[in-house]
Order: structure tokens, then sequence, then C-alpha cells
């Protein structure tokens, strides 16, 4: 099994850490996504229409996009996904959230903010997106008031998927103080098994400069 | 089956797609979302922390909030939902997708443009959203150069997922005219069974006027 990936990216991220969860090995093969390396023609063809990283290759030849996409498939037939069909249904409601008002909004704000890009539009084009993450884990702060995990009550691929870019959000300028519910439960995923600490800094190609 | 619903939202229009495709009755409630009633304690707590329909009452008292969410939920075990894995975390990739570059762009774009609330910001935070938007097209364009339907080769609620707002395109400038893999495709869509025709426009309380 290969993962093609970037180091800096918190949608590898949640599937570095599924896979160390799950004590899974796969071999990792790197991207230089500011190379160009995810737009060649063999990539748009074979791995991602889109363009982008993660991509699984789970057998020689078959290949799998969008990291929430991967999570369900690389935890079909663990304890990670529930079996009852409306837990099951919950769990993915909070992936498509996640893809949806947290990623959109905390992911790309942060990625404008740490190379540079913030610089290239209008403020309120970075402004508009905070808002729209402080939204989110307002979402996240109202559920989590009342459960210790997303799911269920317990650990499954949901609690994975949201942690990456929620624990992401003070590089946006979103103090995770004023989510106090969030903030436990970042806790709580952090200590369960398979944490695998901090992404990777962006690589000096990934930065520009205000022209 | 109840669903609580917009008639102007195409996250909703997907629902009544699909119920209307697979024959299944439901009672439609009418939420007036431009007057807060998704902002109610009672429906943040019970129905959506996120305060957004669609929210699907598949039994009284259990709700599912996510409109891709409910399509998965919906099609299990019918001839839309693949029963082979992979072919599964395919449909599973073009839903992840369509929540991460195609709703939030051309979606929110839409609703911007549509209610007048373009004009609440600097025109380059709809500019930044139509050119990703155009993005999402140019990368559906790219893998239906070589496919009929999105997922092997016959319909699947992936079709039914991306069709709600990639035919809403041309609203916010996106001629597709320029994709013309996609429109033969939406051609294919819209020529199979529970096709629901257009959407109803946004209610008078949708619209915002310059300040």
């Amino acid at each position: 099994m290969r993962l093609y990936d970037c180091a800096a990216s918190a949608n590898g991220y949640k599937l570095r850490h599924v896979l160390s969860w799950l004590g899974r090995p796969y071999e990792l093969i790197p991207v230089d996504i500011f190379a160009g390396e995810s737009h060649t023609p063999d990539f748009l063809r074979h791995k991602n229409p889109a363009g982008r990283i993660p991509v699984l290759e789970p057998e020689p030849g078959r290949f799998l996009a969008e990291s929430n996409a991967i999570l369900l498939f690389l935890t079909a037939d663990t304890s990670l996904l529930p079996r009852d069909a409306f837990e099951r249904a919950q769990v993915h409601q909070w992936l498509f959230f996640e893809q949806n008002c947290v990623e959109p909004n905390i992911g790309t704000a942060r990625f404008w903010v740490l190379t540079g890009r913030a610089r290239l539009h209008h403020p309120d084009v970075l402004r508009v997106r905070v808002e729209a993450g402080r939204a989110a884990l307002t979402t996240l702060e109202r559920h989590l008031q009342h459960e210790d995990f997303l799911v269920g009550g317990r650990p499954t691929v949901a609690d994975i998927g949201l942690y990456a870019y929620a624990h992401l959000a003070p590089d946006v300028g979103l103090a995770l103080e004023d989510f106090p519910a969030v903030s436990r439960w970042l806790a709580r995923v952090k200590a369960q098994p398979g944490h695998i600490g901090a992404l990777a800094p962006y690589p000096a190609n990934a930065m520009v400069s205000a022209t």
C-alpha cells in the first residue's frame, strides 16, 4: 500500500494518523506539490483529476483520492468505523462537515497565512474564511459540550478526521481557549493510540513573496 | 420519514432528487432559514448543531444532517450505492470533492450573487470562489472525458450529489459550453428516473440590500 503525500498537508496528516493508530505498514511517496508534481498528465489522468494529495494506492494501479474517503476506506471493518447504520451515517455527517466547513476555512486560511498567499488578495478574502472557521469551531463546541467524542461516546474515524484542522486553528488566530469543550476533546483524541505529533512546516518552495 | 428543508437549497435538492428516484414517500417540513428557524435552541441542540438544512428524521427523534451523509444513508442497500468496497470508496471520493470544491465555491458564490450578499464584501471574495468553482468543473471535465458516469460506468448516488450544484454553474457566470463532457453528463443524469426539475428561487426574505 502506497500513500502519495506531502508532509505539510493536514489532509495527509489524517491518513498518517489513522495508519499509525491501526498499525498498518505503508510506503510513503513524497509529492512536491509546489513543484507541480500533482499536476503532471500522469497524475491527473491516473491518480487524481483534482491534482491534489493525499492519494492512496491500496493495490498497484488503483488510486483513491480525497482524504476523508480514504479514511473511510482504511477503517472499514475496524473498530474506528461503527457497524450500526445510523452511527455510521453520523460519522459521515461529521466528515462531510469537516470538508465543507472546517478544511476550506481553517485549512485554506492557514495555507494562505503561512505561505504568504494572504497578501495576494484583499483582506476580506482571508477574513471571511477565518470567521467561517470560527463558526465551524462554534458548531463543534455546541456538540462536544454534550459528548466526549463526536459519535457514539467512543473514538471513531470522525474524531481523527476533525482533529487534523481543528488543532491547527491557532495558526489563523482562532484561540482554542475560546472553545473549552473542543479543547478537552482535542486532548482526549491526542491521548489515544497512534498520535503522531506535529505536521511538517511548509517547504521553502511553497512560499510566495509580495509583488 | 421527515425531511427538514428549504425549497431554494440545492443541498436539499439532492435529497428530493434521490427520494424521487427511489420512489420513497416522505413528509417535507419547510424551514424558514432566513427567519432564523434553523438557529433556534431546539434546532441546534437536537437537529443540527451547524444550524443548517437539510436534516433527515428517518424515525421520530433521530436526526441526520449534511446532505451527502443523508444521500449515503438513503441509498444504502439500493442499486445507487455500489456494494464493491473500492467502487463505494470512489463514490465517497466524489461526494467529498463535491462538499470541498463544488458546494463552497459554486454554491456559496451563487447564494451571494442571487441574494445580494456579493455586495457586502470586496469583489475579490466572490472572484476567488468563482475561479475555484471553475477549477472544480475542470476536474469534473477531466474525469468525464473518459467516463459516462462518475463511478463504474453507471448512475450512482455520486452523480445525484454532483448534479445539484454543477447544473447551476451558469448562475455564477461559468458557461457550461466550456465544459462539453460535463454538459453531456448533466444531460445523461437529467434523463434518468427521478429528475425533479428546477429549484425554487430564493424567497423575498433572503434578499439583502446594499447599505
